[in-house]
């Protein structure tokens, strides 16, 4: 991945909507993988049970998967995800899900997520299916 | 589902924090069914590519999946999702999510959870499977 | 769906390899419907626990998401296939799962399916992604 | 993972009926992790296609996943399963399923399988969940 890539892919994280509205941030990108961070917040992200609400979570994977999906350097749309819970995060923990590539095609590519809290325990585990539509990213 | 239990659902997804954080709405609750509706906000929701962001999408999703656990009476948490994405919605487009019971054991169940928008233009499907904890509701 | 690709799908599965080994039957075919039947012989289809092994029940899921997918008239492949089991099935029961087109794209197709018995005892749900090649069908 | 345990899970293979039908075969066990090794044989699991039938590769995942579950030492079914093909297996291909645990809680446990050839080629990835009964293992 060229060093423009991924800058702008920094840059556009720090403007993008979403990641802005849940306090995403993405912190380490390279060619098939992502790292995003997000403090889990309960005043904005809680449930029903007073817990982080799946939505939070799965924002947080979400945005690994966008990220990690551009680094081939051309836009990949998400086609499935997959999300196992595992363990509900505490309060005011920094999450970070990790986004790893396990195999790319032509036409998909596949990856492996998960989200842990600072101390390395599982919050959740995702498995995700991207298409490359071929076209070059609109923002380089 | 006796009316406390559906009033209670109603009122706490009125305070509940990410709900209010995404502006999403519980507009009908039923045993085995709930509908969910929320206006997409691109300022807010957007992703890197001015499209809705498959968090935000996923949000609207699981608030339906958590209320329709909910209408069995007793505390049910996710355990795993799966999401499709079919097509991005429109600008300021009023989305819905309807979640219906496709099974339901004494520890688990699992739903049918899709998207679409006033014109019936379907967004995303889903595929939820749940456990019941046997726990009453602790809001009620 | 014109009456040649439904006799050639027909056909096939008569034909086709692992359908012979499980004893797979296509019983019905429209455009964007498939059900597809199979009698849980315990002898050569049990797990460990004297139960229907997974692999059976999915071979039958996805004998169906296969035939279902070639009603448009074109290769399409599965891409993801999600699978939640809900009962074993009982010893000798008639199995039969139907799936149904849920989305269309001119690249992408996803599809609803679900195993159950004679009694209409819900086995297996199955949400199920697909690829459309644009290549046409080898055996028409 | 003592002994007896190891013992009497390969055993059990040895006798599965669906392990027999297709040729699936038990080659490591430890705790949280297990490789089961299959011959793709076209004359008995190529689908409409002449393509390995997505069932047969499915089989193995969850060969890899019902025995993996049981190295707790417990029951433990499966629930949920879901499956990325990403490539298909040359005729007469050697194909290993490994599966290994992610989380582990007292009631689920996540696992992550992954297909591949003698090459390395991977040909599907997998995310699982299954639900831990409680109950002895019967054949121990």
């Amino acid at each position: 991945m060229d060093d423009s890539l991924r800058e702008a892919i920094f840059r556009g994280v720090e403007r993008e909507p979403l990641a802005r509205t849940l306090g995403m941030e993405l912190v380490e990108l390279a060619e098939g993988f992502s790292a995003v961070e997000m403090t889990y917040v309960p005043e904005t992200m809680d449930n029903l049970f007073g817990r982080a609400h799946g939505g939070a979570i799965f924002s947080l994977i979400d945005e690994a998967f966008e990220t990690v999906c551009q680094t081939c350097g051309g836009v990949t749309v998400a086609l499935n995800v997959n999300v196992t819970y595992v363990a509900s995060p505490e309060s005011g923990a920094r999450l970070r899900a990790e986004a790893r590539e396990i195999s790319s095609t032509k036409r998909t590519a596949s990856y492996d997520i998960r989200v842990s809290d600072r101390e390395g325990r599982l919050v959740a585990t995702c498995q995700a299916l991207a298409y490359r539509t071929g076209k070059p990213l609109p923002f380089l």
